[in-house]
């Protein structure tokens, strides 16, 4: 790893494959603040959430290495680059690690499908300062260039500023001009869910499969401090992503079960 | 489907695949308590997290239906099969849904990395009272009679007492013979992450791979409110999962960071 210098060491990676737009433009970006290890799977991994390999080997090769920049490819979900990364490849831990910029929203619950967050997510079980980018457009050729003082701007407060150990940062991007974003806004993800239409299909031996498609219902609509609501304005929305699952209100709750049971067993005991 | 009476109608699935024992101990435990409808996949969808298929088609088959029981097959993530039923194969939304039960453990971290939770965070995301259960046995041959009685007690529990809306149970078993499990204990999720050790190979043209393999590091051995805890001390452990993964507490911190910047930005101007 080449890092002979004082500068942070960011690790970038995506979950739309190496070729992706949001990719290069991130790289672009994160190399103006320190020096950077990349890795890409070589197809795209949409999808594919936290999901790691444990059946097949996961293979790798460095594609370029030069003064502050290390590049890698890998035949694995995003968990597994960043995996890969930190626990074998780089002999320190990096100082940030970037996710994206995905070609399409994970705001909401996308965060639970998505990989580009999972590769984020994974670094915030490390305790490493981190953050996952989207953009509101799925498309290849989608403008990144609008938000991109917004971006610079969160990176470098992600590096002075640091996170809490064990949070990420879930950034979304609307689709709009650089003079039609308002800002920024802080927010909680909303509320909501995605409701698949299954286009159902057989095959010429008559089998039976489907398509997954989906549209997203927002169960809040009316809330002012959502991700939904900040995008739908054209705000940029990060939203503080925790890794402990735990609904610690509803312990009491499930425990009383508990209570309840023991009680009951005493009394049919006398 | 089959459901012409009164009884809840339960939908079962798993990780592992359809082949299973803890999948078929489950099975015949929540036929006690209702009409089922089963699905799962032809083989072992284990690290696969929230994945979701997006680019191939999703191909599944009806196996079985008699009264009271369907059963299908399905070629996808958990949280296909799952998205499958919810939004297409039936007519109604299921009362509980159950996930496992898994052969090998889902506490603390690994609940990001489970098919098993995956399938139950999505039956909690659509509103719909689920669990995962996991027995801290990988061997196809687990004894998974042990805790027979506790898991038809949460079932009875989850049915009767409900859970709260986008809230599902992670449960998790320790692998001790029946009369050394002492019990259950609500617990929080453990504070720990798995390192992963790469074992790196060269195949006979020179090309890199590595296989994942991994061991678990507790950052918090000492306290006694964590499943790891409750598990090490032969508690079967129930921690409540949410969907909803925002860090509210930090939504300050980070909003912080942006009234500092509009405020050296309006100094800037004047």
């Amino acid at each position: 790893m080449v890092n002979s210098n004082n500068r942070p060491l960011i690790l970038v990676t995506n979950d739309d494959g190496h070729k992706a737009g949001g990719l290069e433009k991130l790289i672009g970006l994160a190399a103006e603040f320190g020096d950077l290890v990349v890795i890409s799977a070589s197809e795209s991994q949409s999808g594919r959430s936290h999901a790691i390999t444990i059946k097949d080997p996961i293979k790798y090769k460095m594609v370029e290495e030069r003064e502050g920049y290390t590049r890698y490819l890998v035949k694995g979900t995003p968990v597994d680059g960043v995996k890969l990364l930190l626990c074998s490849l780089l002999d320190r831990h990096p100082d940030l690690i970037l996710s994206g910029i995905n070609h399409g929203t994970n705001s909401s619950t996308s965060v639970v499908y998505s990989g580009t967050m999972a590769a984020a997510i994974e670094g915030a079980i490390h305790h490493i300062p981190s953050i996952g980018f989207s953009l509101l457009d799925y498309r290849p050729n989608a403008d990144f260039d609008a938000a991109e003082a917004h971006i610079r701007h969160i990176i470098y407060k992600a590096i002075n500023a640091g996170l809490p150990k064990g949070v990420c940062l879930n950034v979304n991007i609307p689709a709009v001009p650089e003079k039609e974003l308002k800002g920024i806004k802080v927010c909680r993800q909303t509320n909501g869910y995605w409701e698949e239409q299954f286009q159902e299909r057989e095959d010429p031996r008559g089998s039976k499969y489907a398509w997954l498609t989906g549209s997203f219902t927002n169960r809040e609509p009316e809330a002012v401090d959502t991700d939904e609501w900040a995008l739908k304005n054209n705000y940029i929305s990060i939203v503080p992503v925790k890794t402990d699952l735990t609904a610690h209100e509803v312990i009491p709750r499930i425990r009383d079960w508990e209570e309840k049971r023991q009680t009951s067993e005493k009394e049919r005991k006398i």
